[in-house]
């Protein structure tokens, strides 16, 4: 699919069908991730592709106890109510039915924790937009690595990788519409701050 | 362009032709940017649109000055030296040719600024990817907002505000091959840490 007609379709697929997910297409999903932009083309990115039912029960498992322990209350049902409800239905629960998750972890000895995200998320976006493009579903949470002592050990990851995010992959079990959005002119200034894009 | 197709050319492009992007090409391009996705669809970028040639210059002296003063020296040309020699050119001059430069800013606002990298990036992402299909050149760079007080002071940002990357834009001077990349199976784990996605 068109790129602009893709990523105007992209949407968080909380709800997915259990039935595995042919590992060509894993392959296809991991192969464009490696193709992001990364700081002086360091590639910081490891992946752990979380299919065995024991250690997505794990990460489920502990995803619920972190939600419903502090995750909950700290997250903000004023934003959107519709998200926070899914969001909920999620982490309590359906997280565990997804049949492939995928673990991005950035490398520390690739440059400083509090720098990786610049070289991390955009390999998470070619995640998402690859499975789109698939016909999968897919979103990203940072809920279940939250707690990074808890993740590694799940994953056995050494002290260098730092668990960045999760992308659950799977069969939608429904489509969703197009993203609702605040319009790009209302966030947009031009040359300076505060400077309308649009004038009036 | 099909998304795969596009995602498997992208490149940091460094060397752009001075003549202006049609805005219609930047609306575009913003549009896209806010499909991505955010944390609880908080939307906490916002992004200024740098075309006045004084302030895009004083961006592009003060990232010079950056680079001389600490980041050349902090930099790695060990990782990838024919990456770093264009940095290098980039950095000293090439940059302030660049029509248009977005600079994308998080709102610390919505979330702690060490939690903003995940609901920031992708829009980065789909900006870079959009410009790509578009037939123009673009880069990130987290370089020129390094210093977040003094790019707050030339975009005139106010507090809340923290300035996350640069997107220069234009024509570019020449077109490039693919990008190079440690295949993703040396990145891949099974299930867990140091289990490889293939055997042998």
């Amino acid at each position: 699919m068109e790129f602009f007609e893709l990523a105007h379709r992209q949407r968080a697929y909380r709800f997915l069908e259990p039935d595995p997910v042919p590992e060509e297409l894993i392959e296809q999903i991991l192969d464009v991730a490696t193709k992001a932009p990364s700081a002086q083309n360091t590639q910081p990115w490891e992946f752990i592709v979380v299919q065995d039912p024991a250690v997505r029960g794990r990460l489920a498992d502990h995803t619920r106890h972190l939600w419903e322990s502090f995750a909950r209350d700290y997250s903000r049902p004023d934003v959107d109510t519709y998200q926070w409800s899914h969001t909920d239905e999620w982490a309590s629960g359906a997280f565990a039915r997804a049949p492939v998750v995928i673990v991005v972890c950035g490398d520390t000895r690739a440059m400083d924790a509090a720098l990786l995200g610049s070289s991390i998320f955009p390999a998470v976006q070619n995640i998402l937009l690859a499975a789109l493009a698939l016909g999968l579903g897919s979103l990203m949470s940072t809920l279940p690595i939250v707690s990074a002592r808890e993740a590694r050990e799940i994953l056995d990851l050494p002290e260098h990788l730092l668990p960045m995010a999760t992308v659950p992959i799977g069969r939608p079990s429904r489509r969703l519409g197009p993203p609702r959005r605040i319009p790009f002119a209302d966030k947009t200034h031009r040359d300076r701050h505060g400077v309308p894009w649009r004038e009036g």
